[in-house]
């Protein structure tokens, strides 16, 4: 069996888990207040070529989105998305649970036009009863996108100024930022990235960690008293420093990108395999997520060489499946995939 | 001026004042334990024609939905809804604030489309992923809608038959049942309605009460340790005795009907005032909310003599208006307004 | 049978009511924008001897207490309370629905120690843990307290000087501030009690209206959007004029003072009837609020020919009670009572 | 420097970590559906002595705690715990950022009393305003608890006594349980405790692994939907065979009691060398948390040598400490300690 469900299937990226060993009997203070966790922050802030901002570290996308999202918003605040947002689908009401709505605008690809964001919030002021409304109050985007899109530089930078023309914070959920810094076409690096937007996470756990994400901002008054809130949402490690040792070990040799890098390439190759076949793209993805519209049979079929998942309730006669690539995916496995088509 | 903003501009119905005045120094205990208010609950559960159900006071409509609602669903449930119910947009996200999301599905003319409801969920069912997405626990609906539509009898019981289907609760939001009962070519009365949904609340405040909405449901234990979870919320009223006083009141001599009555016979009046003018309904209401796209110029002075609500963001040329009547909008207010026309 | 069990088991005093009545037939716009509203505030700020502050209208106390505690306070903050504080016993959990935790320190007759809040706050700033515990974030107090008690200006001056030396909001719950304000040997007035807290609401269900409390602050941006929040509570009145109607006539020919006056001269003749026939008190009240320990034969007696509460659970041989007069309380009343023991 | 600050300092014990590596390169599915983790459900509910009840790997215990409490509440429920407990002091308002009062009751030695907790719920019921008070929907202790006491076997079986007779569950927090287990003199071993409570969790982070929590119940349905809720509090490892593997591995070979044993032989050899020494106990436990009370400068001059934590905030000459010992400490570490005294 090959595998292709997901980029969390296997453990870390081996100078990941190396790390990890090395340091495992070392004694260090809990909570990340560590000597590993300090290194991790000044080699992220580095790499984002942010000179005074913040960095932490929480375990978990899902987690790590309601916990931003929380410190962010106000009362009766909501924070933008598109429809096809991970938050607003796959993470079972983690961001209402904390008492916010997601406003909702239509996804392009996968992707926030800023236009349309501009008009609902336009709209909203305008409105007469909008302070018996949920006030927008902080925007939402993922880079990649749900989809495996990516945002061009002028579309990130239109979002930027529609969040600066109504003064409400611009996040990112970088959950696989990894591949979107490498993705086909990418005209975003991490440092643009910093600078574009408010706060945003580097995804640990889908990009080569055993788990984590990291949590950077360039404001350093934008999330006050954030260590106590993880601590409240129940997302601080105890063993803090193996969020520092991962990132740190991540942001050395480049690692970040050569784990992106080998993934993209692999799912450029995957992707001409089945196009060559004849098969439909879903959506045309630059990144490690690569969706197609299957027959059933062929579907069928597939399983019994290759895990993947379905995109959706399975269609009647077609569905759409989506298959990810990650460090430890092989050039075998994809042709070993693709032969079977 | 005269005034069709909104069916909450004027105090009580004088025949529900009068019982209020009546009553005001009688001593009785507080918090709803009280005579008057058992004497409520057995009228409108007989009004209702419930044998044996449960009826619980609060105070105000938004209140009310964000109890229930609270009350139905389970941690990760949503409740289900059009995109343009009061819930969605005009109650500040008071529904949110509970820890639960709101899904919505597109609304036709204001209602929920049973078919749509049934796919939607039939979906939900069907994807291999559905743990990590929001349960949807109940349907929410209102009657009239939003946007002052009724729904038939089929409709009603089409959405019945799929809540059913999937065993989730049917909660009808009756702000304004009073109107609705008594539609332009209704088909639904209180007893269809409280034996076709689960829960149900029917509107005092902008139905001629001071204040105050009756919920009723015909399970008696669908809505367990209710009064304490009404008081949690800050719905609880010391005087409790106020709102049994009002509903007897409202459901004594027919009142409720009279009332629904008499603002539905002007709000015709008032549309065919409109429609004969040349003006272009913006939805055809059979209830006392009545919706018109009007010419910004004319919107400008008409509030010369006239005080009424745009519908949204005012427009660039033209916007959507509503113009609601109630107990004691007059014959003769209509007949001013529309001579302004 | 004769009535102590609370404050709120009449409708409104006759001038109350009577304003009312009078105001009920005319229009005005809704939620609280209309002129009587803005009377009313202009009314309770100068009563309050407020030059520029703001006053926001609920309608009943829980719900206030929740929609107050919920603004004041950051995420893990938690508000600092005596254990027989209102919130903390009988409000079913409204503060913890919100998400904080009430930090209870032992009462001194009901009330709150200066010293004993300062040295636990300093305790906390000195625990090297404090991140990962609950931040005291605002004291609430009650005055008069949950068992009738007052604070002397100093112990209120005292407490006022913790709160600002730990840079936190004292908030006063006034549900019964009327008896307060008159109880035998008050040394604060209302103006005394407005500029020594940031934040307190003037009851208003318990001191002579239908329903309604004040929520009055001196400090004009310490409620960001709090019209926004009390709806998210679901704390919005539609016809919200009906709290200015109220407490325009509660501040108009000083009968709010009356109210209070007149309900602890009864008390206070109470108080006596019961000592002199020996009984004990429970707590010495010199308010509305009367608290004896009877033997549970004589409460059973009483029970024939008054209605009161119980303090408590029922004790083997005798049990706390509690007396509460209003202003619909008759010296007949009390002497029929007071005859009976 | 040597450690004795808690018992998360080092990574995973190595027979834990070296399962980690071992399986590190497989794939698996994700989010625990993974045959690593139903290995280790088997294993653990074959440790406590369960035929047929659930198994949920979570990630540390805070959030532990608050999923696992969220879920057993209903919505005005509260939990019922001693004032000394982790959710009541060190969680940072985890509890009842969920909604729901903990509440509290005197500890002694740091353990609940089955009498206070019965005649505590006894006089709720009691009490004729029950209806909007917070109930006691649940019992919350730690084994062994937050002062590294331990309860006796019959303190425990009162206890559940206790919870059975008013029909509510009992829930052990087992952070530390290795440490409970194999106590000097513990009564209670782990197929005991898994029959006298409803639900408990199998600390993993402070006992061996590099992050863990099982989480185990004997009743199959007591936990309804539980998967989607531990997502929806962003509990959910993307990775979640990493828990399974480290739970299989503490589970072998009799690695979790030899963890246990060892940690518990040192604090019992390092209790020895202060109380010889003439130092006092500030409690006297029988597990891997030793507390004393020493003179501040005895303490600055052993913080040179050792690192460890003050209980509390400093006092003005003398302050209560933590000594922790764990897998990783060993004999010198202690002979060390006591030297320097």
């Amino acid at each position: 069996m090959i595998y292709f469900d997901s980029d969390y299937m296997v453990g870390a990226h081996p100078e990941v888990l190396e790390r990890l060993v090395e340091t495992n009997g070392l004694h260090t203070v809990g909570y990340g207040r560590d000597e590993f966790t300090a290194e991790a922050k000044r080699v992220v802030l580095d790499a984002c070529g942010i000179a005074d901002g913040e960095v932490y570290f929480l375990e978990g996308g899902t987690q790590t989105n309601a916990v931003v999202i929380d410190r962010l918003l106000d009362h009766n605040d909501g924070v933008v998305a598109v429809d096809t947002a991970h938050i607003n689908v796959h993470e079972a009401g983690a961001i209402e649970s904390t008492g916010h709505k997601i406003i909702t605008l239509p996804n392009r690809d996968g992707k926030l036009d800023a236009k349309a964001l501009d008009s609902y919030i336009d709209g909203f002021y305008r409105d007469e009863t909008n302070h018996y409304m949920v006030r927008p109050g902080m925007v939402y985007i993922s880079y990649p996108t749900e989809l495996g899109t990516v945002y061009s530089r002028q579309e990130l930078a239109d979002i930027g100024d529609v969040c600066r023309r109504w003064n409400i914070p611009l996040y990112v959920d970088g959950a696989r930022l990894a591949y979107g810094l490498c993705a086909d076409g990418a005209e975003v690096g991490l440092k643009d990235l910093a600078g574009m937007c408010d706060v945003f996470y580097i995804g640990g756990t889908k990009c080569g960690a055993l788990f984590g994400e990291a949590v950077v901002t360039r404001h350093r008054d934008l999330l006050p008293r954030f260590v106590s809130l993880i601590k409240l949402h129940g997302a601080t490690l105890a063993k803090g420093r193996l969020l520092g040792v991962q990132f740190t070990a991540l942001f050395s040799n480049g690692l970040y990108e050569r784990i992106g890098a080998h993934a993209v390439r692999l799912a450029m190759k995957l992707k001409a395999g089945f196009t060559e076949k004849g098969y439909r793209l879903y959506i045309d993805s630059p990144t490690n997520q690569q969706f197609f519209v299957l027959p059933n049979e062929k579907i069928d079929e597939l399983k019994k060489v290759a895990s993947f998942e379905l995109w959706g309730p399975r269609g009647e006669t077609e569905t759409p499946v989506r298959f990810v690539t990650d460090w430890a995916t092989t050039d075998a496995d994809v042709d070993t995939l693709t032969a079977a088509l």
